[in-house]
């Protein structure tokens, strides 16, 4: 398999519902990395985009959090309908979208 | 939190024993992740090293796969033995550890 020019990492990371901190898995970040899966399929972007599913990434707060790679751009508090924006800005012309931006208090 | 230097990603993957592909996680991947984490708290790098748990990274053949990004440099058949190694030279001194390298086939 091709190395990617872009590789997004969703995080899917859970918690009990009593943890103090929140999880981007109670935030429905299933169905925002579901999302990227199916646009990369739609587009058949598969030698170009990687999509891989991770644990924490750190900003539980500002989840869903989804993190890409080679450039290190953290989006925060993504929402299904983002996915779209992000994979053809950034993912497929290389713009980040900086209004979905993590801030850098927390990634930065 | 600060964004990292270095991010490293290892595969903690699960299949069900009759599933046809392997997964890193049936060939001792925890241990892997375990002692990322360990070298991390012993070195006290949290401003420079971030460690996280993935899935699938693709080439399950030759799991446990470790990723480390920006440079985007995989490594496979990783060992608890060979963590040391890649922090000490890969994430602390920027040289990438060539014998541990996926081989191009698989990714690059």
């Amino acid at each position: 398999m091709p190395k990617p020019e872009k590789h997004v990492f969703v995080c899917t990371q859970d918690r009990p519902r009593w943890h103090p901190r929140p999880s981007c898995s109670a935030k429905n970040c299933v169905e925002v990395a579901e999302e990227f899966y199916k646009h990369l399929q739609d587009k058949q972007l598969f030698d170009k985009v990687q999509v891989t599913t991770a644990g924490c990434l750190g900003p539980c707060l500002k989840g869903p959090t989804v993190l890409v790679y080679p450039e290190g751009v953290m989006y925060g508090s993504v929402k299904k309908e983002d996915v779209a924006t992000i994979f053809d800005e950034h993912l497929q012309n290389d713009k980040p979208v900086d209004r979905l931006m993590m801030s850098k208090e927390f990634w930065g």
